[in-house]
């Protein structure tokens, strides 16, 4: 897809700069060979196309054979990809292309993990905002692909009325009454809430979603049995593995979790060259 | 700098898009006010700058107090940043700084557990280029700011002879001497080895660095003892906060760690607005 | 703002190229003058920020002033916005401050007679993706200017079920339920429909918004009848100045335009200098 | 070309921002399909090229098949253009690649009108510098499809004294003089006048063409009789399609026409799947 | 100017990569000094405003000092420039301020030098296409701050018939039939000839400008016979310092001369900080 | 290479800006021709894969045939490439493609004379950083296609300490001991110095490599005689062709020689269309 090109140009001029000074020193131009990457932990694979797009930037004839896709889990030592072209290329892409699968992998495999604590519920996972400036697109890409759902992607594809909002308005119906006839008519409005009283007043205004910010587990429940269907109930802030099973519990629709994206960590994976 | 200008403008228009629908239909254009930036969480300040670039892209005039700099240890509920300006642009900015703060906030604090396990020690510790695509230069600052040193940025900077590199030579001496006479004079060469008998090698090379590539305790007491100041010994691979310090003990001259910017977490930073 | 920045540099080494050979040739440098901009038409003023950026681009230190407004209505002969700077600047700026505020002006003007002809009513009036590519943004901001709507800027920030998606999913019913489960949960769902058949069709799945594609007056009246509020009704299609106020009176909630950007014309601005 | 490929770029990014979130929920992305394109109107053919350039940005297999080619004329009906390839590629493209036809053909085909109002006379019609900003190279291009030729592209590319600039060097005889000295030497000199003494002092500066802007009919006819083919003579200001004819026939050599490309409308065109 | 702002941004990007590792180590961020270029040759200066450019690009608070402007002759010595800022960028920005004002310059004084030797002659001296890429318009600045002047800047402002486009149309008539109909009014017709012949036959199709392509003193005086004022003419190819004078007195009216950009050197200056 | 489009577009976007009115004029899209660039005078070869980008840029079905590759030596008359395509994208393209490799060659062809010079002694010569913004990669490699080796190529993959770095930190010593502990370990330290008291400062402590800055041949052979192997010796500053050999027989181990690139003139070619 075109839209990745921007960032794996990126991603080569930030690494390779003036030149790989090894590999250039190293390895005759022409030279083809394969490479094979390996995953050294049990991990949902996401970014195959990316990393592909790496090394087809530096060597255009580059091929690839793979018995993976995207949303697959690869055990350890699983070859995932091979590519056949250019040694140079192979050698040079190295780490761009595994720093792009083993972050966007890192990402599906935490995901996979939250989405499995709740198989078989209705509850919908979601991310957030907090992704990596330049990465929101890849990063919610590798969510969906984890099992997730997407959250907006920025300001402009949903009305989210957060806490700063409603203490700039002077209150949940203010802030309201003030989106509902400015925007796009085809976004849903929802309102952050901290409190019981919140959700009263946010249900009163007829917000499509009422998002429970870091309320206890007691809130959550009274809030469901409050909306009682009128609106989607989300919930979000600070939800783990282990607090995700009684949150699902409650019957809420949506919960959303900054940790699919922001403290996931890179998996361990690797490259072989063969010669 | 005018170097993080791009990146900021880059994550500015990801997620603004056409527009902050919600911050639009609500706050007029010329309200101005004052936002709080908050730690949640005990951490070690990176990336302030970046964060009033981001502000200052949406309202110039923006102004900013503080008594923190980078590299300051902020305790929870410490306020890290004071902004007084538009209040559409203290809104629309918010996530966008603090997920630039969160992050090299993350990896500074991060870096900080490394170096403080190694207080006294004459070791250097550094990162590697396990970055995210399009941040090195970001997260190599925060690991600066953290305590740590920076390995070499890409593959411009340094000779870093790597297993596929000494695959695809044949062996290590082949290898050294295909660098030898071709690389830039003001760059030394280092040799990634895995077995005692390669340190052997490289040593027999006149190598400057020896890079002891996930190797054993044992092997890594065994090759400071053979090198025995005629190359600098790099470790790496797979050190964590447990193991640093008996590598550390064994004498050996740098210990680069991926996790440093592959497993970091983003930190807990909030922003509140004050009308 | 800072969006417009790129639009403006763009438009401007488009037409200076590598130099404004006659400005070059006739005046000094440190020449200063004042220019006049000035309606040579009644208008909807749109775009003066935009033409400050043009002018303040070539010379920082130009100064301004106005006693309108974006929005203001502006007779023949009005004086819309004074600048006060070098005048190399003001000649070689002159055409791209005008092409930009002739083009938001014109669409906004144009779309000010739309809203005029159903003052009073309830409907809401927007623009389509009928744009010129490049200008989404700015010629959405002129219709919000003019006092009509936006529809959604692009294909991300609303789901929109069109003839070609129903003919490719093989019906309403399964092209809606293929969205329902897999959008973002703060998108709401509008299906295009041509008939009557096709209303009840959606209306049975439950979608947000029916947009109701070039149907004739007594197929709209219909429509609204059998929807009776439990969706928006959108009429779409060849809507014109003529048509506007009968479909206004079917009761419809929404009448999306394509010729306010589409068939909008420049409307006639001029400058001239004073020395 | 290269050179249509930015723009075509920024037009897809600007509309699929980070996903066409209806397609992507609805077709699987192996899935490929038949695209025709269709006039809705009598038309005159521009921008076919810009056409495919979309859906193969989107689709690099994509293939096309057309019996036209830019500048033919179109009847309501006329299949334009047939694509085959990625469903997706021709669902998300489908608006951008009309939004540039359309817009392009429109201009084409209002030029094509002025055209054929004076078939048979020498007289040059041309467009202006009345261009959307970032599109001039491409609206100029469609007024050549159209039969008409072009005026200059930007400031770069001739010499244009304009009133403002007599203004600003106190008199025309002082502005010829102060460009002929400074001009690069392949390019011409053109002077606007408003008044028959100004045809007179351009005359005796011996410039190459004289610009009538906004002159009655009459001193047209005088202005041709004065300058008796010693320069070439423009007519310039508010021509339109009726008063062509009559400016035409008073023997000047060139009639510019800002309404070409200001004025014009995009026409009807629409795309169909077929599956 | 707005213009140069790319290309200086490009320049330090490129020399500092990811950062400037021996000023950063070295040299506290708000330590401030003065620093002073030097010439250390005879030269005529050009690009001032260019090395300003640089300094302010990194520190925008830098202030400057001089008592020289573009096309003024400095002597060894001579110091043509103060800066005063941050020392950081006074030590980063030093070899990209210098390498731009050294070529600038270096294409200014040998102009300069071409331009003497015709003192008192009313022949044009000319730049040609023949610059760096990337440099059109710096150089062509630079040429003209030398004192002469600049032929077309591209392939856009200016028709020129050279001997592959005749090779391909079949003559030089043929060729000028094909443009003069096509080409826009305000750019003249210029022919290039290799011999007598070609002269007659251009001046037979009545071109404005005739280019001696090569050709010798006693055909270019013949040349200026046969055309005795009918178009200009304009000698060009391998002119050097010492056939300059003997080409002049022939009566042709430019002379090109590609040197002037392709062939010169970069004049020496250097700087040096005061603490 | 991926890295040589950005220049190859710059370079033609600048050329063409919006059109080639000459080409445009005169001959069919798609007649298709061969040109043949030939070698003017004796040269050595550098750019012909940048050559080849800038055709099939214009033409990507462009097919290219040659019997030289870059480093070659080539004299007057010999054919160097031949390409075969859309003869609009030949004209076009001509001089775009010649600037490249008249500088390239240039460069390649001054170096290979430096080098000869030096033949059979174990002295590398390298460039400095006096190149052209913008083409630093460029500029270097033609200097490694003319056997002289590479100096660092910006500011971060080298710790140079430079006069005015001394002079900022007050001293030799100051300053190195400044840099030991803050530099990246895979960057050697050199030092520039101006007398034989510098030299035995910087051998007091331990740099890597010694640049004597124009020193004269007697001090340099001092140097050379007191490090004595300890530090390699590097010698910089107004070398020439004439006083190269007795330098390098000195015994110093780098000549670093700005004038390889900033007094490196154009060699001449040219390409002739064959039809």
């Amino acid at each position: 897809m075109f839209k990745n090109e921007k960032l794996i140009r990126l991603a080569l001029e930030e690494d390779i700069g003036p030149g790989d000074v090894t590999t250039e020193a190293l390895i005759e131009p022409d030279r083809v060979a394969r490479a094979v990457i390996v995953a050294k932990e049990s991990l949902v694979l996401a970014g195959l196309q990316v990393a592909r797009g790496v090394f087809a930037t530096l060597d255009p004839a580059m091929s690839f054979e793979t018995s993976f896709q995207d949303g697959d889990r690869a055990g350890s030592g699983d070859e995932i990809l091979t590519a056949y072209g250019k040694l140079q290329a192979l050698l040079t892409g190295e780490r761009t292309a595994l720093n792009f699968v083993q972050r966007l992998s890192g990402i599906a495999t935490l995901t996979r993990q939250y989405v499995d604590r709740v198989a078989g519920s209705n509850v919908r996972l979601t991310d957030t905002r907090k992704t990596i400036p330049g990465w929101c697109r890849l990063e919610k890409y590798a969510v969906k692909i984890g099992g997730a759902y997407n959250h907006r992607f920025g300001l402009y594809d949903g009305i989210l009325i957060k806490d700063n909002h409603i203490v700039a308005c002077g209150g949940i119906s203010e802030a309201v009454a003030g989106v509902r006839n400015n925007r796009p008519h085809l976004l849903r409005i929802e309102v952050e809430v901290s409190d019981i009283n919140q959700v009263k007043e946010a249900l009163e205004n007829g917000v499509d979603i009422i998002m429970l910010d870091n309320m206890g587990l007691n809130d959550i429940h009274e809030a469901v049995r409050l909306v009682d269907g009128r609106a989607l109930v989300e919930v979000s802030g600070g939800v783990t593995l282990d607090t995700l099973p009684e949150i699902a519990n409650t019957g809420v629709d949506i919960i959303s979790i900054g940790a699919l994206t922001h403290s996931a960590r890179a998996v361990d994976i690797s490259m072989r060259v063969v010669v």
